[in-house]
């Protein structure tokens, strides 16, 4: 008899995602409101639970990095609290008529989006992952079991028990909000192999954590935010707007998937760009690999840093730069900046990825650019969805037929 | 290095499927033409071809069913010619624009349909997959690599060659169309694997075929037609309709996924419906299990019999029925026969299953039945496609977003 952590939970999230998918918009909405008032109350009792963690992670040497992003106060609270109320404020996918059509022999079919059922999320040490993933699996008609790392165990405790008391006062059905509280590898291993109970597995973090997913998972799953993503500077390119969108795509926000890692310079421009843009990306505090007479290795052009470093290569032209891309990139975010329309239509065909941008920053690739509100990734696989993943992105379909006795001749 | 030839005709596929996708429809339309062609003038050499791996299969011992799902003849030869016709009419789907907005900063951003890239079948003795799986493939812009099982490989090998070369003259580009010709199990591992190269498999087969490659696969898998589909007779149903429907899609064709396995009955109505629906099931030679005083085994219930047995089960009313379907069904057809609009409206919210009837046989879960003309199989699972998948789900999307200059702040 099987009665690991996840199958016990998976058993119960099965159940509750059953009667989710039928709870109203309404009830919803109220839990998000609940889960959200008790952030609110309960601020200080999290903050206290975080800086348990906080401890640990001191004592084990993490980094500053990994600190960072563990460590919770006020003002993250209150991000997650504003979180909850966005999705709120999100139109419900559930019960959308996709579409409806009569057959020949009188049958009426209807495709109907549905939830996808029970949605494990695989994560590590940020706990605003605990409150957002819920919030939009719920909002979605979703049962989420949540498996966040073991470095953020007492935060995630502590939130998943107070957004799952408060979504249940509100008429959510018990067991459709569920964190795995050992955080051994081996729950990690079971829940990736619950196939009687989840419907989908969504891994959120960096590479590694990806790719034991993919690699261990018996269960459909969504492969998010690996962004080996590239600017190529065509050689029609307005070279200010270049210089502008390759400074933002590097160094706005360095540490996040849609920030770009290689720029491609088309040989025609890269002495009259390279000079200036060099000056001033170092002068932010960029380390360039390779240079104008070489290029970078093997290696750098494969790694996303997710820092301060910035690969760069000459190309010979547009075939060059899309095969490239379509070689070290990983299918996330590409731009090209030109004034030629007919390169830029090339571009966007033939670069494999889940946005192509025409004289655009990369770094637009999200959830609330691109106006869908919120996400809970976004998607470098094409099974499913692609790119940014909001509300509709969490549900599935069935088809309802309607007869009047009709039998197959 | 990895010279395995999943490696080796991956990344065949993997060029021609980026080439393939930007291939007009009038070219990939003038590839089926010249594939139906091709197997219309070499209809003997592939009956010869078939004829060999039908000896083999006689001195293995194959069951008649596996030699008859073997067998090739003119008739089932113009079927596939057929089939390829049907594929050329159909809408490309690739290219469609999806959904197109502005942003406030001034972005432009279009989801447009894209294919998936290279899709990896993996098949059984039915050689006519070979030649379905490849056109439905072609026509949505993806590359194909077929492995087909050993019993029909000469009949594959010289299908593949002929349907290859033919789409290849017409100006596909070559590797688009690959058969793994080792039909050793490690090839099949081998493409499951094959992560660098495929980006979806669909496997098409028998339950254990599936799950085995459930179990393998490291690359993003469509699960299809594992079907324990169930009829449920509610106690305000037209019994006289009920007894059309339930004989039809137990024994209209026993051997496919959308034939019912398990038949529930409401008690109210079990004994008048019972009496006279068995006997007209056992004159058409269905073996029923268990009866109106005695619910058949726990084992029945969870088998897909694929035959003329019927699993039969007395319920005490709608909501055992749903719970035993949502039990033991694979989610893939269900129906309810009733009079009573609440009944099937709860039916068809709570079953959850990729097509849910009202009055209707469960047979006509099909491409064709739903209208979209074609179908490469029957997804039983949530991610990606659900139910009949036609050419659309053979699909992906990207965003193409154009500025003019946007950085962000």
């Amino acid at each position: 008899m099987n009665t690991s952590e996840a199958a016990q939970k998976g058993k119960q999230a099965k159940e509750a995602a059953a009667k989710l998918a039928i709870t109203p918009t309404k009830v919803k909405n109220e839990a998000l409101t609940r889960m959200a008032e008790a952030l609110s109350k309960n601020a200080k009792v999290i903050i206290d639970a975080n800086s348990i963690d906080l401890e640990a992670g001191e004592k084990k040497e993490l980094s500053r990095a990994l600190l960072d992003r563990l460590s919770l106060d006020g003002p993250r609270i209150q991000g997650m609290i504003e979180g909850l109320n966005i999705v709120k404020s999100l139109l419900d996918p559930v019960g959308e008529i996709i579409a409806e059509w009569k057959r020949p022999n009188g049958l009426k079919i209807k495709k109907v989006r549905v939830p996808l059922g029970v949605i494990g999320i695989i994560y590590e040490a940020r706990p605003n992952v605990t409150v957002d993933s819920a919030a939009l699996c719920l909002k979605a008609g979703n049962a989420t079991i949540l498996r966040g790392g073991s470095d953020a165990i007492n935060s995630n405790k502590q939130i998943a028990h107070l957004i799952a008391q408060a979504a249940y006062s509100a008429g959510i059905p018990e067991g459709a909000i569920q964190l795995i509280e050992d955080t051994n590898r081996q729950t990690a291993e079971e829940l990736m192999a619950a196939r009687d109970y989840v419907d989908v597995l969504i891994p959120r973090g960096g590479k590694s954590l990806i790719q034991t997913v993919v690699q261990k998972a018996k269960i459909p799953t969504i492969e998010t935010g690996e962004g080996n993503c590239h600017a190529y500077v065509e050689k029609t390119a307005d070279l200010k707007m270049a210089e502008e969108i390759v400074i933002n795509a590097k160094c706005q926000r360095p540490s996040v998937c849609n920030a770009i890692e290689t720029l491609l310079i088309d040989k025609d421009v890269a002495a009259k760009l390279a000079l200036p843009l060099f000056a001033k990306l170092k002068e932010k505090g960029v380390e360039i690999r390779g240079s104008l007479d070489q290029p970078a290795s093997e290696e750098d052009y494969k790694t996303e840093f997710l820092s301060l470093t910035l690969a760069v290569k000459v190309v010979s032209g547009i075939d060059e730069a899309i095969s490239h891309i379509n070689k070290y990139g990983t299918k996330h975010s590409e731009t090209i900046i030109t004034k030629d329309k007919k390169a830029a239509q090339k571009f966007q065909a033939e670069v494999d990825a889940a946005a192509v941008y025409v004289n655009a920053s990369t770094r637009f690739t999200d959830g609330f650019e691109f106006g869908f509100g919120a996400e809970i990734g976004i998607s470098t696989q094409k099974l499913h969805a692609r790119g940014p993943m909001g509300l509709p992105e969490l549900t599935s379909y069935k088809y309802l037929v309607e007869g009047q006795g009709q039998i197959r001749e």
